[in-house]
């Protein structure tokens, strides 16, 4: 099957169908999610991509096994359990990635990886849980310029409800799995955000840092 | 069945077996749950409470029906659907309850009245969601001064972990069925403050007014 | 409690505490909501939103009885529940909002309401379930110059990720309680919507019509 | 006790009491699922079935424990956890079976499996997830003279509603355990599966392979 | 927008854009669900249906006003909530519809009721719980010669599972919203159902008599 | 279909297939659940049923329509919502019925009613939930003698733990769904008493009291 | 703290509280549930209770190294995971304990040596699930002579019920953590038996077989 | 940012930022959710917050790779999984720990850890569930002169309402995930006892012997 410009729209790799034509249609390349798959498969999906597209490759949720197979194919300083190679050209628009704790790093790393691979600058904001208020009402002047913010946060996910009765940027909210007591693997933090009292917050799903990276381009918009 | 001062501990109205020994042992009378009771048996109990003990008596949850029919022996300026009487004298020690948001106001009015009816002196101070933070952080200074803060909240109910993390003050969170798209009657708030990231907040029933009444009384403590 | 230009932030009417600074801090005003709150509360309410600010006022889930206590303040040709009073300049920036059903209006209309009373160009495209693609593909086109796609499904809530793997614009998904079956309210469609194979769908709480339109409101941007 | 032929209707091992006249009855044998049995536990089911009945023997999710154990009886090209015996000779009707994704094949390798043991010809078409909707379209002509069609997918699992809105073949509609956010393990696709917005879907258990394989038996009818 | 015949595939009637190409598709046209819409909508739908198309036309879930509003073109003898119009004429391949109580009856009238309009034969087995095994053994020879069983049940939900080891037909389960105790309104008779010991049943939605009757329709295939 | 005695085993009223022997199977006689059902259906099965048979009959769930069609054939002082004819004679062996509150009443009677008419002596004890200990002590020597102990209680539901503690006699559990804060129409207190640390507490579904009373038939044993 | 004879009620070790007056008061002595125990406590409590009291020991839920800590003291042919000491003599009264499928094993050793270790004779019958109902049929005429059925299940957990319609006995039903799909370990069983549409089932927890036990020994009742 | 007396309220390690004016705030000091940190994170944290306060430092979870890496400044003594330095001197106010069961032990040693890390003195009362209730009731002289009572307890979690039915004292409750059959990892103990029916018992999360600690010290009041 083609596209309208002639180029293949899908490749067949028998395990996988890859779908060429994405970056044309809605901007962003297909990404490899690497858990569930075999090294091997990760290995040619990579090839493939970069042979036949010029777009960032991105592979999320790589366990170290998934990293062996692809190293030879790896820049230096990737993203913890995201790989990418290939990254676009530095675009305007820049996006605030605010987390709750330290613990909900892993999917900081996801969401910034993307976003980088993807041109987009990113400004990250640490551990601004709001049982230390003054943590983040101090940070919330360094988001007068960006464009999108990424609230991640787990527990009682309150950080983006404070966020929105702050500031008019659009917030896009990942609950984390981090937590205990109530927690339930970031259910209730998932609750939490899409009750949130405060006007305009939307949520993706629990720890999709890689989600959220995409949403925060969709806003960005098309001129990359 | 004899108490220890020789008065009756129960009293048995073949409907009802009342705990006529509960404020002995606990400091705070059993209260009447008028939801599910017939209006007459609601006016059998409150009778003979105020004919075998000398303390307060209090009903909740009353339908108009249930205030009707005790209509005769009610006070003037009882609380919405609880009503009260025989009010303990004035104790020292204040409680402060707090609310998130106007639709709250069934939960503060159960919980203050409740607290009169038990002599404890309260402070109300209402619609001071996390929002709109101006609000809320101007009324930490009137909380200075009390014994026990009761924080009532729906929706993503951030309010007592943002207050849990700006007073050591007990915390007592009440969820409420306020909200709609995610708040599942209350579900959502109570996860929330039973999963705070701030330390030391402790959590009753969905629209629990009664119950954090009374873990107040309980903390006030027994020189009443 | 004064803001920074020595205006008040907050307005206390004794059942609620107004917001008024909100537009200044976020760029959109406190929403009132009307389910839970008395008719005359919620003409006080926006009597004196109208008096002090000078803002666009929007009133949501209003029933019939706050529709009419609210009358003499309408204007004509209001959405169904959503009431709302001066209008802000229309804006550059359009939202489309797509539905998958009939039954899905009352959303429709809440966020078309909020959206319109904002200032934000609309345009509706109905009834384009993807059980009949032929419908939603030949919508698509239509899409092509929106800054912004709500996308409003019950059932299965297939639309939304069906949708983003065709354009690259900003997706708000909003379920809706409509349907039968195993659809538990939209509790079914909330979480398909999160669930999406389709990259950077970012969703809003059930039935949230209003959230969806200041969620679009952020993305538009500050500059309206 | 015996069938009505005489033959035995069941053999007792002490830890089983295996049911021969299945296939008589409903015409198809029992299969052994493996998980949670010992692997010599196994290997005695086999044998007995091997040699008391002359019908496909099947076994389902083996551990390589179980694999290891059942070796010397296991024929070449057996699939991943389904091991199958003494397969039925090929009879009409053929059954696609489309997936859509590359991390859904255990359960398409236990339908196919399945299947193929029961005489059943199938035609796979994998990773047609609708994402990338000219994959899945472009496959639609494949299903053209297929008598019923499973349809394996995760995440959001909009496969079966979209594929039931392009043809009118009997579709089961499988929802897998793979994907991450919210997809609860497969509770998400199951969800989804059943609330379809297209007629006439219906849905096995979660990763239930050889469940939809079976149900596609019954509707290729007893001639086989 | 047009068909491969030149027909239009869709109505736009403001309100609803109706799929009148689904028949050429998939053999079955959309039927209205007539509960969250206006009965004039209904009555316009109809209206158009039956202008524009030639099959039969069916609506489900009606009130009494829905009812009320469409009985100018109602036939006689329509059965309770589903309504029917220009039914196809008789087909080969009957469809027994087996319930396990009198309170399962709202759901085998929908399913009856879509049938009959679609020209497949039916045979209903009306209360034939397993808790009086007689009742259903009895009832097992009535179904030799039936092409689908569609078995519908509440309560615990063992009906389909007794069924499906007992013939090889297709098995379509309904689970029903009947019972009390722990059946959380057909809950417990989905995961049931969806669990069956017994191979080869699938699942459509709680009390959804409609979907089971599409299902039907799909296995006995395009020749009607 | 004839049972072993050549009476019939099942008649059949077109809206129901009565089960005639289950008396002569299990020694209860099937019980008419009213609820969903047309009072008119009801008249009918119990006329055919004090026909046929010659056990007591017993309708529960009865509205007052119900009640209504049924008065021409109702004894005097029949319970609440359960109405029972024919009351078998006494038989040894009493049911003592425990209640935790005033409002688990409603359960209490469907429990007695359906013991009374099968001619087992009972003893009710009620309200005495453990908030009050006293209350349950001072009634355990009334246990002495009893054959099974039926504990009704429904919030934290502590009664049965707290009794299976005390005493040696077969416990069976009924959770009423009375209650606020999290009780969940009864699941907590399910779940609570099928937790309960104390051994041997066995539990019907939720309001069940006709299940509770029926188990504890089964318990007393086939002798009456 | 003394009992009624002068023999100590508990006896505590630190880290336990033994409750050595149970067998006085219940008929049944406190058993050792291991799982989440440390051996040697588990050594400890044993010595303990074997000195200090002259009835049965049971330990439930040994893990090998529970099981190698308390070898000393073991008996030949204890059962797998649940050990026992000083038998019981053999009572009047037999229990039969039916499973549904081989992989419900572990919960029957549980249940038989409970059983075994109190005097209860037993009788099991095994893997006699539903979708074969002539192995079930085959096996009730066992049934006539047991004074109570422990009733062992998983999947869709219909054996209770089919039981129930079968046979006037006392039945314990013990739903299992068995299956896959949508079994949720073992919540679906659990919910369809307590929903049992035939009258008297009781349940206890999820492979609950010491809990099923003890509900059994509560009926043979005191005379042991 | 520096608070109001000049010392820096906030400190950032890069992965962290440490609230070090949390103690001045609310009382208590920021404690270190080791769970999801690498060892060498906590050594930095500790050192830092050894380094820059004066207060009491508490870590929690820490597994054994978080033990040996903080070995260099752990104290003699800690407790299993909470370790603590530089404890606060002992302060007036006992606390009573209440347990049901010995299994609940790793929740009681992070409260005790806690309470005794702030120089609270502690009393430790276990294993005292309600199945043998004359434990609890020879221990509640015990606690007539405790200021708060801390109940920890899994399975159906009837500890904390048998208590507030016999003291006046506050209670601050602690569901634990202990148990089986149908606990839930700890859902159940909590949804028991936010359903209790003695007033006043406030909750924190499952096993969060932390939390309970943080609310205990809250109301113990600012005078330590």
């Amino acid at each position: 099957m083609a596209g309208h410009d002639g180029a293949p729209q899908s490749a067949d790799l028998g395990h996988s169908r890859l779908d060429l034509s994405r970056t044309d249609r809605i901007g962003m390349p297909e990404a490899v999610f690497a858990a569930g798959k075999q090294p091997q498969q990760c290995v040619e999906i990579v090839a493939r991509m970069l042979a036949d597209t010029d777009h960032p490759v991105i592979v999320t949720r790589c366990a170290p096994e998934h990293r062996d197979a692809l190293a030879a194919l790896a820049p230096d300083g990737t993203w913890s359990s995201t790989l990418t190679w290939r990254h676009a050209p530095t675009r305007p628009g820049r996006v605030a990635v605010v987390s709750g704790g330290t613990s909900d790093e892993h999917v900081v790393h996801e969401c910034v990886g993307t976003l980088t691979a993807m041109g987009a600058p990113t400004q990250v904001v640490r551990d601004v849980g709001v049982a230390g208020l003054h943590r983040l009402l101090g940070a919330v002047d360094e988001l007068d310029d960006v464009r999108v913010v990424v609230a991640v946060a787990g527990m009682e996910a309150a950080l983006p409800t404070v966020l929105a009765g702050l500031v008019g940027t659009p917030i896009v909210a990942v609950p984390t799995s981090v937590g205990y007591g109530t927690t339930f693997e970031g259910l209730t933090a998932l609750l939490s955000m899409m009750s949130s009292c405060a006007p305009g917050v939307s949520v993706v799903g629990i720890d999709n840092g890689y989600g959220a990276a995409c949403a925060a381009l969709r806003i960005l918009g098309p001129d990359r």
